[in-house]
């Protein structure tokens, strides 16, 4: 092992730990519990554990630096976790400091969600470019901006919030509580409530079988995606407005940081190229002729990985701009 | 005199020149006319001229450079103007060596509504903060961001081209010929047309009487500002288009690179406490509660010296950055 890196992903359910060399390839990972009904002190050592296993047998001078993504809202500057929603027990907690003591090494805190675009910009679907636009299509829909090689994290430090950028104003409720996040529009969960509000308002659909009488429940978006390709009109409505506002998305980002690449990753992207060529198309109907400043629309290629290795890259460029 | 900094702003009509002290002060300025019908020699030898008399009388080793800031398509890194649509003479010119080896001082371009932001960043309504977003509303509407003191060129170096983020997918067409841009709805002659429209679709409106009979023009933006400050329902309805329709794009930009000050330029902020307040009443109705992480609205302190303070503000940058 010559020069390597440290990275953590802290979830509200695991802690996600690799070990990754200067090629940037994982030289080792695994994940354990992060046991947050455990309280605090509990958490921390785990988050402990798995530094420690990830460093196990390393020559001490190998290793730059410790990286960690974590939920927001944060602050990279001060190095605190502020009250992430899913770590109640980690509300105020100055995580920097207390691994950078544990463990004499420099540490660096990051917004999980910005770890993941940066470990996409640094090993994955955006190496080799300076200026890259993530979204996450999960439950929600996230972001990550990297413009000129660095992350955009803004005066609060909480930047790159793209699943609430307003694409239509006055739209749907989201859970932000503003009105047309894309957000509300693009992620799973829209798929998914959209398409049991078809149903409710009496469309036909084969997505109806999947309805639980009980409670309205049952749809999942991979069912409407399914349907989509199937030719169902009703998935067909709710997966083209999904790819449609993700497309207005792509083009207002165009405009704004102009990136060279716009990566799309989350669990939405198993949809695979029924998905991709979609929003492709739309965008392409969508964005001007003026000038070809045309960002390339692809798929995020690190899968589960880009958290970890993500924060791992947070070390390399923390080394680089001696920003720690 | 002690350390100093030229500034040029080349536009179609004139070209404004300023020597701008190190105390961000402008030490003596003027214009000149640009001769664009003269051709490209002209048009050089006349900023040259403008570049000679900001320097007259003044201790070569004190100037730090020149900044000039061009109409766009344009590329900083390569010194270049590409195809500027009201200078066609200078498409594909060289001016950065043109004018570093006429002077032998160091010279940086920068694309004209990207220098303005930064006058408004370095020595106007932005002074003191790293991140800041500005909006110029006039016939269009122009942008530009500061990240992290930095201007957002982007990979086509065509970023912050904030006119045309799509704030009503499928919306009305832009002169770019995309749907829904931003300057579709909050630019000086979005309201004018838009007043024309309502006033042809048979609403009555005290504008009305602008109209000219023969060719339907002479409604001016102004004028609907005026409107609607005395209740015309068709100005009024006008008006607060633009300002909802900014609103929700400075929402856009507060989750992208969430910046401490929005900055608002150009014409339209003519229209004073009247503009500002709406914008920011639907700023407030339109953003979330989940984080205070609010950018202060604001309008533009420079005026028309924002541009040639702006360019000189650029040779700051590229001497503190060492990016000529």
């Amino acid at each position: 092992v010559a020069e390597c890196y440290v990275g953590i992903d802290l979830g509200g359910t695991n802690i996600g730990w690799a070990l990754v060399g200067q090629d940037k390839q994982i030289i080792r990972q695994d994940e354990l519990k992060t046991e947050v009904a455990e309280g605090r002190d509990k958490v921390i050592g785990n988050i402990r554990t798995a530094v420690s296993r990830a460093i196990d047998g390393v020559n001490r001078g190998d290793i730059v630096g410790i990286g960690i993504g974590t939920p927001g809202p944060m602050s990279h500057k001060e190095g605190l976790i502020i009250k992430p929603g899913n770590l109640p027990c980690m509300e105020n907690v100055h995580l920097r400091k207390i691994i950078r003591d544990e463990f004499n090494l420099p540490v660096t805190l990051e917004n999980d969600a910005n770890a993941a675009a940066f470990g996409e910009y640094w090993a994955g679907a955006g190496e080799g470019t300076k200026d890259l636009v993530m979204f996450t299509l999960g439950t929600g829909v996230g972001g990550g901006i990297i413009h000129d090689g660095k992350l955009v994290r803004g005066h609060f430090e909480n930047g790159s919030e793209l699943g609430h950028i307003i694409v239509k104003p006055g739209g749907r409720r989201c859970s932000c509580e503003q009105l047309g996040c894309l957000e509300a529009y693009s992620s799973a969960s829209f798929m998914a409530e959209r398409a049991r509000e078809l149903i409710a308002q009496g469309r036909q659909s084969s997505l109806a079988a999947f309805i639980n009488p009980q409670d309205g429940a049952g749809i999942e978006a991979p069912h409407v995606v399914a349907a989509a390709q199937a030719g169902d009109p009703v998935a067909t409505e709710v997966f083209n407005d999904a790819c449609y506002y993700l497309a207005a998305a792509c083009v207002t980002m165009q405009h704004c940081s102009n990136p060279q690449v716009i990566v799309l990753a989350g669990g939405m992207i198993n949809a695979g190229e029924f998905l991709l060529s979609r929003i492709q198309q739309y965008f392409r109907s969508m964005t001007w002729r003026l000038m070809k400043d045309y960002p390339r629309i692809k798929f995020a290629t690190l899968g589960d990985d880009a958290g970890v290795v993500g924060a791992a890259g947070c070390v390399w460029q923390a080394r680089e701009a001696n920003d720690w």
